[in-house]
């Protein structure tokens, strides 16, 4: 049900025309009455991101945290293409229209390929039959209709102390720190001020989706957004920071799942660092390395390569104390091997490495994956 | 003829054993009376530095920059191991007592694996016998010994105003900032004072190896090593820095070419930046981008993928006013495509990428490759 889970919201996910494949490529997320409710987004960072992040963000700030309806297409990201901010307003405008509300208040999200212009022509048929085919039961759908190269697609259901959070995503290739070429719409019937929502969906998405490296790269249409309905009246704020917490969760390790050609989630954990920054650097730094990952492909516990990665990490680490484990099975200590046999750990579909720098008391750690012949194919063209 | 073209230099490259191959493994590099010399050395910065690195660096400074010799072996990193400082030691001791000078004189140098000991038995009857070998004629086989994944020897000799520049090298993978898993020694009959032999070591390094980024992984082993024995006299101090420079770069691009698995050599310009340090940075998160060089592996042009990474770079751009261009193809202006095609370009062999970011004056430029399905099979284990 993901999105369309929580009471007061409709969804619906049609193909328009945007992908040659036929496959779905629009989605709409509204609130079942079309009156504008609290919300919150968490946007890319990067400097050249494209125009649906541009509008989202205004209209955010315009109305001051609230939204009536999420636009989202897939097969094209209407980034870098010259006009994309006007695209975006364009799809916030005939989605206001149908919808009977102000387009201010509409929110819109687009992922796919970078540079290639977004017609309009399809979404001006499309938005209103997206409209048109909205309900209570439109999740499923709008979950499918946002997918790229995800192979599945990615909903949850939180069922809180009397409220709901539900939630939909597509990630795949590209994630990274700061939510790379990811989208989430999340949905709650929870009644929560929009700057309370804010801050619950920001602590949310540092601990799930900032978390997820698949790349390194990070994309220019990232975008998590919130939805509150109010249906359920005042949550627990502990208890709802948590249903949050815990949906984002989810729809991060389905991402880290269905990263693009990967056959394995590692999760890297750094302990033992001088400050919270060191740990972060060290385990983004671990994530990201062609080396680690070519020998996590290879089942190969090379821990070699972790000492040498953690030397040029840029962070204090004590070399001569330095622990690496894969799963528990300690296999050097202090730039030594101490001769435990991890190639069984290192086999399994999913284990934790873990290093201790020997530094402090500070930990972090990201979830990554490995790197296969499978996402060079996937990423090698743009088609 | 490498290392042996400059007057007053020996070499021999030998199989000691190390290698189960029974490839050569073993390189000695040496003045031809056994005299030392002005030398100079620019080392890994990795704080998990293998035992060699820590001995000869040692050694220099014990010595104020003078060296007889270079001990080096391939086949085995000599690193974390638990006891790679007390063996580089001793090959160091067995070759002084070859060749009879004092042990603070012989440089050392190991290439392979981390973390396995590197045993002393076939270095006992190995280090003899290639001092007996040693030979004015040596340099080719000395250059062959040094190789790892390298598909071919890398050689180089600069013909300066009345010296010689020599030099070999081995790099292969994890080539990346401060020259990851790469190892050159380089010789000259110029008289050049231990202080000054090094500013121009240093430099030539950072125009040359320090630019050639393979993977991003920077290894434990990084040396560069240049001994000068004075026979042809003091040189033109300008002539002497290009030539050291040259050779240098020489040896640079026949390691890129020689990257694993690699089907392109890219260079990667970055020019308008608002500082060198940003031109630096945006020039090697490209370089550094797993998207970026999946797409130079396709023979894609997918400049969207350049501007996102331009824009999470960390750097100042003008995402409005930046140009992306493949050998001066100018794909894109200002977040949007021109329309200029660069399929042609992006196939080629060698090309290079530029990026004006609209920012200022500075350029950086770095050496890079695609990445392959060739580089992931040479690095998904460790045999």
């Amino acid at each position: 049900m993901s999105v369309t889970a929580p009471e007061g919201f409709v969804a619906a996910g049609i193909h328009c025309g945007i992908k040659g494949s036929g496959a779905l490529d629009l989605a709409l997320v509204a609130t079942a009455d079309g009156a504008a409710v609290p919300a919150a987004g968490v946007f890319t960072q990067n400097l050249a991101c494209a125009g649906p992040v541009r509008v989202s963000r205004h209209h955010l700030e315009t109305t001051g945290g609230h939204a009536a309806a999420v636009i989202l297409n897939s097969g094209n990201a209407n980034c870098a293409t010259g006009d994309d901010d006007a695209v975006a307003r364009v799809m916030c405008e005939l989605t206001a229209k149908e919808l009977g509300c102000g387009e201010e208040h509409v929110l819109v999200c687009s992922t796919g390929l970078i540079g290639i212009p977004l017609s309009l022509d399809p979404l001006r048929t499309g938005i209103p039959a997206a409209a048109a085919a909205r309900a209570g039961t439109g999740g499923p759908a709008a979950a499918r209709a946002i997918m790229t190269t995800d192979t599945v697609p990615k909903e949850v259901v939180v069922d809180g102390a009397g409220f709901v959070v539900g939630g939909m995503a597509k990630g795949a290739a590209m994630l990274a720190p700061n939510m790379a070429t990811m989208l989430a719409v999340l949905t709650t019937d929870a009644a929560v001020e929009p700057a309370d929502l804010h801050d619950v969906l920001a602590r949310a998405v540092e601990g799930s989706f900032n978390r997820v490296v698949v790349d390194g790269c990070t994309s220019t249409n990232d975008t998590v957004l919130l939805l509150a309905s109010g249906a359920s009246g005042r949550p627990d704020p502990v208890a709802f920071a948590f249903a949050v917490g815990g949906a984002c969760h989810e729809l991060a390790m389905q991402m880290a799942r269905d990263a693009e050609g990967h056959t394995k989630v590692v999760t890297v954990a750094v302990e033992g660092a001088a400050t919270a920054e060191d740990a972060e650097r060290a385990a983004r730094k671990l994530a990201g390395s062609l080396l680690v990952k070519s020998s996590f492909y290879g089942s190969d516990p090379y821990w070699g390569r972790v000492l040498s990665e953690l030397g040029v990490a840029g962070v204090a680490v004590d070399v001569d104390a330095v622990t690496i484990a894969y799963d528990g099975v300690v296999v050097s200590k202090g730039r030594a091997p101490t001769g435990a046999d991890a190639t069984g750990v290192a086999a399994e579909a999913e284990f934790t490495l873990t290093c201790r720098l020997g530094a402090g008391d500070a930990s972090y750690h990201v979830y990554t994956n490995d790197l296969s012949h499978a996402y060079i194919d996937e990423n090698m063209g743009t088609s």
